[in-house]
C-alpha cells in the first residue's frame, strides 16, 4: 500500500494555501510548566474545521475537466460543509448525502454553500452516494479514505513543523484517522524527535484496540455513537490504519467528562470555541503524562449547537 | 501637540514582533454580501486582549536601565493583565493599582504574572500610581495616554493593511481611544480609501459626542459604567481625543442588547469567545450602513467571566 509522503503534504500547502486560514500556533501559558502548551486552532477555519484542508486539496487535485462534473460526499458532519465550501470556490456544482436524522442546522450551513443536499436513511450513505456518482458523473470524495484527503489535513503538521520546530509532542483527535494519518505524517519526516499522539473518547477507543491488536478491529456503529464528540464516531480504512500503525506512538482515551472539561478550558482560558471532537486532544493533554517540552495539541473543530455549549458551560457551577 | 506617525507605528510592530501573536484576518462568510466581513481575532493574544501589544511597545521603548527599575500601571481590566505579562518577559518588577472592587479572578490573573497588586478605593488609582512611581522608581505606563502605547495598538491597523490592502471600512471599538488612535493613524497612512469608525456603547457614548462638539465633553464615570462592555468605560486624553478628530470618520453607537447579541454571533458563527467590549466593533456592523467593500473588524478581547458568557448565551432561547 502506498502511503502519503511529506512531498505529498508540501505539494498540498501550495495549492491550497490562497483557499484556507494560515493558522497561529498559539502558546497557552496556562499549561503544564514542564510541557508548554501550544493550540493549533483549526476552529477558526472558513467552515470551523480542519476538514477544508482536506477537501481543497482533493479537489484541487483533479483534473479541470473532471472536476467541472461536480463533486458527491457523504456526511453529516464538517466534510460536508467542507466539500460544499471548496466545490462552491472553484465553482462546481456539489451533492452531498446526509443522513434523514441529521440535524436541520447542519442540512441547512451545508445548503447555505450552494450544496445540493440528499437525505437518505442511516446507513444507506455510501450506497446513495454511489448512485449519484453514477448518475451525475461527479467525483466522491471520501472524508478520510484518500490520500489526497490525507495529504491536506497533513498540512496542519507542516505549520507545527515550521512554528515549533523543537516540538516533544503531539496530540491529535482520531476518529477515521485521516488528520493523524496527515499530522504525523509530516511531524515523523520534519521533528523526528517528536512523539504523537492519537487521542479518541473512551466510548468510541476502536483505535486504540486496533493498534494494540495489530489489526482494524470493529466496534459496531451504535457502541460508537454513544460519545458526546460526534466528529470522532468514523472508524479507520485499511489505507488511514496502515499509516497510524507508521506514525503513532500511542494513543490516549478520554472520558466523557474530560471532553466537556476540555471545551470549557478552551472557553475560559483560550477564548475558543471547540466542539467535544475537537477539544478532545486537549483533553489527552490533560489526562496524559506525554512527554516534557512544548507540546502541540490540535483543535480540528468549533461547530457546537449553542444549546450544548450553554450546557456544557453549566456543569462547573 | 505630536501625533503618532506610520513610522512610529512600524518600528513598533518589528520591536513586538516576538513578543505577540501575529493573528490572522479571518473571513467571515456570514457577514453582509455587499460588506465581506473580516474578522481580526486580538482575543488570541496570550492575555486575550489587544492591550499586550501596547504594554510590549511601551516597555521595549525604555532605556534598559530604567526599565530594570520596574513598571507602575493602574487598571482593573485587560491592560493590567498586559503590564504584568510584558514586564515578567522582560524580567522586571510591575506594581499594579486596582479598585478594591475589581473581581478577585482578575486580581489573581495579573498575580499570577508575577506582578505585585496594590488595591486602592474607587478613584484613588492615579494617586496611589502615582506614590508607587515615587517609591519604587518605576516608570507609568497608562492604559492609553501614551504615543508608545497608541503606536503599539496600532500595529493591528498595520496587519489589517497588509491582510487586506482594498479594505473599505475598518471598526474598532473606542474607549480610552488608543486602539482607535494607533489603528486610525495606520489605516489613514496605508489605505487613504478606507473609512474609519468608532464603536462605542450608547450608555458611554462620550466620545461620539465629544468629536460631533469639536471638544471633550465629560460624562460622570458613574454614568459610563452603566454599560456592559466593561472594558470601554474610560475616555480619552487630550492625545487620544486628537488623533481621533483626526482619524475617525465617524462614530457608531450600539446598545446593550446590540452588544450582547454581537457575543452571540461570534460563539456561534466565528467560534470565538469575546468580551462584550470585544464584540462592539461587530455590532456596529451590523447595526450602520457602512460602505460597501470589505469591512474588518476587531474583536479586541476574550476576557469574559463564564456566567455572564452562559447568560448571554441564553438571551436567545
Amino acid at each position: 500500500m502506498k502511503l502519503v509522503t511529506i512531498d505529498d503534504i508540501d505539494a498540498a500547502a501550495r495549492r491550497i494555501a490562497s483557499d484556507i486560514v494560515r493558522t497561529p500556533l498559539l502558546a497557552a501559558r496556562w499549561g503544564d510548566p514542564d510541557r508548554p502548551l501550544w493550540l493549533k486552532p483549526e476552529n477558526l477555519q472558513p467552515i470551523g474545521a480542519f476538514k477544508i484542508r482536506g477537501a481543497f486539496n482533493a479537489l484541487g487535485r483533479l483534473d479541470p475537466d473532471v472536476r467541472a462534473r461536480g463533486v458527491v460526499a457523504y456526511s453529516s458532519g464538517n466534510h460536508a460543509q467542507a466539500v460544499a465550501y471548496a466545490a462552491a470556490a472553484y465553482g462546481v456544482a456539489a451533492h452531498i448525502v446526509m443522513p434523514e436524522d441529521t440535524p436541520a442546522i447542519k442540512v441547512q450551513a451545508t445548503r447555505d454553500h450552494g450544496a445540493q443536499v440528499v437525505l437518505c436513511a442511516a446507513g444507506q450513505r455510501e450506497t446513495f452516494a454511489a448512485e449519484l456518482v453514477q448518475r451525475t458523473g461527479g467525483v466522491l470524495v471520501p472524508p478520510f479514505d484518500h490520500p489526497d484527503v490525507i495529504a491536506g489535513q497533513g498540512t496542519i503538521g507542516l505549520e507545527i513543523a515550521q512554528d515549533l520546530a523543537d516540538v516533544a509532542a503531539v496530540l491529535v483527535p482520531i476518529s477515521g484517522g485521516g488528520l493523524a494519518s496527515g499530522v504525523g505524517t509530516a511531524i515523523r519526516a520534519l521533528c523526528p524527535q517528536a512523539k504523537i499522539f492519537g487521542v479518541e473518547p473512551e466510548l468510541a477507543a476502536d483505535t486504540a484496540e486496533s493498534l494494540a491488536a495489530g489489526h482494524r478491529v470493529d466496534w459496531p456503529v451504535a457502541q460508537r455513537n454513544r460519545t458526546i464528540a460526534d466528529g470522532l464516531r468514523a472508524t479507520p480504512s485499511e489505507l488511514t490504519f496502515a499509516h497510524l500503525q507508521r506514525v503513532l506512538d500511542d494513543v490516549i482515551t478520554v472520558t466523557e467528562d474530560e471532553i466537556r472539561s476540555a471545551v470549557r478550558e478552551l472557553v475560559h482560558r483560550a477564548h475558543l470555541v471547540a466542539e467535544p471532537s475537537g477539544a478532545v486532544a486537549l483533553a489527552g493533554y490533560r489526562k496524559a503524562a506525554t512527554p516534557q517540552g512544548p507540546t502541540a495539541v490540535i483543535v480540528s473543530g468549533g461547530n457546537i449547537d449553542v444549546p450544548l455549549l450553554r450546557e456544557i458551560l453549566s456543569d462547573d457551577q
